[in-house]
Formats: C-alpha cells, sequence, structure tokens
C-alpha cells in the first residue's frame, strides 16, 4: 500500500498534534484522514463553551491559526477582550474576536441541542477543511489535574490562570466513565489502516481520547504509532516534560512510549536527538524509528507526515 | 423651585429618549434625574441578551454612543459580526466588537441569577455613568407588533429584520400582566418632583414602561409632561408617525398628546413648528409649550432640558 492510500485515524490534542494533522492533511485525500480531538480541555468562559483543542486542530487546518502563540486566530483583533476587561469580566483567558465568532455560535447551538461533532463539522465545511475532524465525543468530559499546592484544579484554571506553576499529583478526568465516542469515532478507526497518535501530551490530551474510546484492542490490529512531543527530555511547548518530572519519572521519549506500551503501540517515532534511545524503545517490543520531529514551518510537517507513513508502510506492508 | 434642584424621573426609549435624558443629566445632579428605559424590545441575539433601548440609553450617557447611527458604540469595528456571518449566523441584527462585550457580560450574568437591574447599575458605574439608570422591569416584557401582512412580529423581527415595512395593526406587551416595575423605579417616581416623558415612541416605548408601572394615578400629582417625538408630522427616527397612520390616526404632536392624554399628562412640549397646534393641545386641558425640540447637537440636548425643566417649574411652582 502507498503511503498516500492508507486510510488514517490522528489522535490529537492542541498545537503540536494540529502541526502534524496538517502535515497528514497535506499528503492524504480527505476520505483517508480522521482527526479525532481532545475535549477533556474544553471550558466555558465568559459563559461561551470554548473548545481550545478542536479550535487549534480546525484552525490549524484552515490556515488560520497564529503561528506565532500556537493557539487563535492569526491577523486577531481584542475589541470585544479590552471592553470585557472594563466590564470587569475574567480576563486571564483571552479570547480574539475572530476567535470569539466561534464560540459564540458553537455555544448557541450547543444550547439549541445540536452535538458538538454536528456542530464542528458544519463549522470545518464553513471553514473550507476537506478532512475529517471530530471530537472525541458529545459527552461532557472534564480534565481535572491535582495538585500539591491547590487540590483539583479544572485543567483551564492549571494550565492558564495557574500557568502550569502547581505541581502535579495526577489526573482526573470528570464523566469519562459514560463518556460515549462522537458519531464516527468508532467507524474510523475500524475502517482505519493505521493510527496516528501525535506529539500531543500524553497525559491531559491523548490519555482522555483513548480513555473515551475505552476498549483499545481495536488499536492492536491497525499498527498504531505514536510521535514523541518529548525532544532531548523537554517539550516543543506544553507541560508534559514538566507533569512527568512531577509524577516521578525522568521525561524522555522513552518514558512517552513507555506511558503508551506495547501492544497498544506498534510503532514509535523519536526525535532524531534521540536516537540514543531506539534500543530502549526496542525494548519494550515496539518498533522505533528516528527522525526530525520538530515541526516549525509547513514543510516540516509534511516532510514528518511522510516519514511517519513511510514508517507505518514499513511495520504493516 | 429652581430647576437644576428638581427631582425628575425620565422615561425613555431608544434614542430620542436617550438625547433628551443626557440633556437633563447635563442639568441635573445625578441624585435628581433617574432614567427609566423601555425594556420592550429586549430580545436574544446569537443566544445574547441584548437590550437595545438600554444600551443606547447608557451609550448615550457614557459619551460613548454613535451620533451617526443613533444606536451602537462609536469607533465600532466588526470582527466579531464578518467572522458570524463566514460561520452562517443570523445577520440581520449587527452587534458591533465594543458593543458585544456589554452582551456577553450581561448575558453570562443574566444566566447566574442576577437580575438586570443589578447588572444595569454596575456596567453603568464601570462606564463612569453617574446618573440613576433603571430597565422599567427585571421581568420578561416582550413588545409584539400585529401586522396585516406577515401577522404578529415580535418587535426587532418587525423593526429590523422588517425595516418597520408591514403595515401595523396593533400591539401586545407578552408578560406585562406580571411584570413587577424593577427596584427603584416605584420609589424614584413617588420621589419624583416631575415625571419627563422624553420623545419616544408612544406605541412602543413608552407604552411599555407606562403599563409596567401600571398604577398612573401617581404621575397626577407629580406633574407630568411629555415631549412630542412628531415633528411637522413626522418623526426623526423610528415608525412613530407611521404607526398612528397605519391605525387610522393622523400623525401629529397633536397625537401624541391625545395619545397620553388628561389627567396623565399636566403639560404638553411640542416643536415650534407645530405652534399652531397648541390651543388643540389646551382643549386637551393639558398645558402646551412649543420650543425648538430638534436635538442634533449636544447644546440642542441640554438647552431643550432646560426649556422642559423651566417649563415645569412654571407648571407647579
Amino acid at each position: 500500500m502507498k503511503p498516500e492510500t492508507m486510510s488514517v485515524v490522528a489522535l490529537a490534542g492542541g498545537v503540536g498534534g494540529a502541526k502534524l494533522a496538517d502535515g497528514l492533511a497535506q499528503i492524504l485525500p480527505p476520505e483517508n484522514l480522521t482527526v479525532i480531538v481532545n475535549t477533556g480541555d474544553d471550558f466555558t468562559h465568559w459563559g461561551l463553551n470554548v473548545s481550545p483543542d478542536l479550535d487549534t486542530v480546525c484552525y490549524t487546518l484552515a490556515g488560520l491559526a497564529n503561528p506565532a502563540t500556537g493557539w487563535g486566530r492569526m491577523d486577531e483583533t481584542w475589541n470585544v477582550f479590552e471592553q470585557m476587561e472594563r466590564l470587569g469580566a475574567e480576563a486571564w483567558f483571552r479570547l480574539g474576536d475572530k476567535d470569539l465568532a466561534t464560540h459564540l455560535e458553537r455555544t448557541r447551538r450547543l444550547r439549541d441541542g445540536e452535538p458538538l461533532s454536528s456542530i464542528t463539522r458544519d463549522l470545518c465545511a464553513r471553514w473550507g477543511i476537506r478532512h475529517a475532524v471530530l471530537p472525541m465525543t458529545d459527552d461532557p468530559v472534564a480534565t481535572m489535574v491535582d495538585t500539591v499546592e491547590m487540590g483539583e484544579l479544572a485543567f483551564q484554571e492549571y494550565f492558564v490562570h495557574q500557568r502550569c506553576e502547581p505541581t502535579v499529583k495526577g489526573f482526573r478526568f470528570a464523566g469519562i466513565e459514560s463518556a460515549r465516542p462522537a458519531p464516527g469515532v468508532l467507524e474510523a478507526i475500524e475502517a482505519a489502516d493505521a493510527i496516528v497518535i501525535c506529539p500531543s501530551n500524553p497525559w491531559v490530551s491523548v490519555d482522555p481520547i483513548l480513555k473515551t474510546i475505552k476498549n483499545l484492542e481495536i488499536f492492536e490490529s491497525r499498527c498504531a504509532v505514536a510521535v514523541s512531543p518529548i525532544i532531548g527530555g523537554k517539550t516543543v511547548k506544553g507541560p508534559a516534560a514538566k507533569m512527568f518530572a512531577e509524577l516521578g519519572i525522568v521525561p524522555s521519549a522513552l518514558a512517552v512510549a513507555r506511558h503508551y506500551g506495547s501492544p497498544l503501540l506498534a510503532g514509535f517515532v523519536l526525535d532524531a536527538v534521540d536516537a540514543a534511545l531506539t534500543e530502549a524503545v526496542a525494548d519494550l517490543t515496539i518498533v522505533p524509528f528516528s527522525t526530525n520531529t520538530i515541526m516549525n514551518l509547513s514543510d516540516n510537517r509534511r516532510q514528518l507526515a511522510q516519514d511517519v507513513l513511510n514508517f507505518i508502510q514499513r511495520l504493516a506492508p
């Protein structure tokens, strides 16, 4: 099978996941890629339903994302935000004017009873996104971060308001037991030749998706590969490395491979700077592959996606 | 009593009401003026609670109003609106970016259970408005316009979406029977030396306020005067003249004086161009006074307010 004819499901959180999803979308035709996105970070701000990871993925795929921040829209303005500050509204989470329209329209439709997956499909069509983007679930799931200093915090409270400063003790995904995968999620996985776990935070971006899918045996026959979000012991963005360390695990690509483990993973992609860890990954009965995984340019996204697809082809020819 | 020491309650709808309220606020100290504003036009748009008349009055008193349109904010931008259009949201009612913050914050607080009057008081403080602005009620009242061509329409549907084109047969104020005056409304009227009915639409701006207050005998001992919104048979803005005509009444300042009538009104202010109608107004046992009532400049607002206060002083020395 040629890489570009593979049917792929990508699991994605925010920035890193969105970039690899964009790389895959540059290679795979729309019918061959479904991106399943974490919604555990979703929260209510200014009375609006905000889905940060979904929006980052959609804005990235639509070419609307702000490349400097990794979140929000490019060429953004802050006129509503300035007035909200003047009116005394909470100002620790910034919503730009263009971005705000997304939350307004989504909130209105959710209140009218429309499921998030249906709203997302329609918004994607209006943004010109041709590949399928699915929230992991239409049901409410809330990622809670248990911390030493402040007890349990809702994810955005920890992530944005407290700037990831509190020491992490553990995680809880409120509502996950009763959350059903959104329509199309299980069907896409069943129809997939391969599953790509994007370089997103294993603890708070990918785990909620995996726990929503629940029956992960389906992954074992489908050549699942993960791309490490940890490079040289650090994350490009976000608190994944800090979380590993605070949970007593030396942060490294190897720790990520162990986190998912075999038999869930058939293969694991780590950065060339971590090539020394390939043997240790192989010892986990996971096939390692090292390449450049930094996606600072659009070309890098496509190149990493091509490398990952070629790797999958070698794993399951 | 000097005019500037009078305690005055002003009843106001949108643009015309806001301008005279602004003129009164230029003369009267904060403790001597309460503006009671129609909320029958309030509606939900994009899932947000919008109070057009309250906002016009507040923006005008705060010096934030757009002088060209008569509604919305000056130096407004439309970045959210443009994105909302792209997402397929209803676009017949335009909400600017700065204006939107008001609706977002109000909606969030209403959903949290705070009454509109309390939210309005706080927003006014943040905008630097020192005079009291009260919604007529904290309860839901919806002005419905019965039309020949389209049946009954919600007010904004008639006013903005259908551009006042359908022929009016009558009005209904849904919820008015059980609507209680907002906290402070009756107290302000009881404490007032005079009541000024601003040059707002009698049918759809002032009548809802009067019907919410219900017991109008309180007006009779308080020197109530109205300023005609109809000048030379026409309105400066809005459909009041068209409504009179469609209801079979020749539109004129006299028709407005008759609409309120005696004993509700002690005095009536009509424009100098309508001076020929003063005798007919006097025949209604209402004291007429004609002066320039066009408020195209800030100075005109203050001058008309001064003329009205001087007139009241002569009526009830």
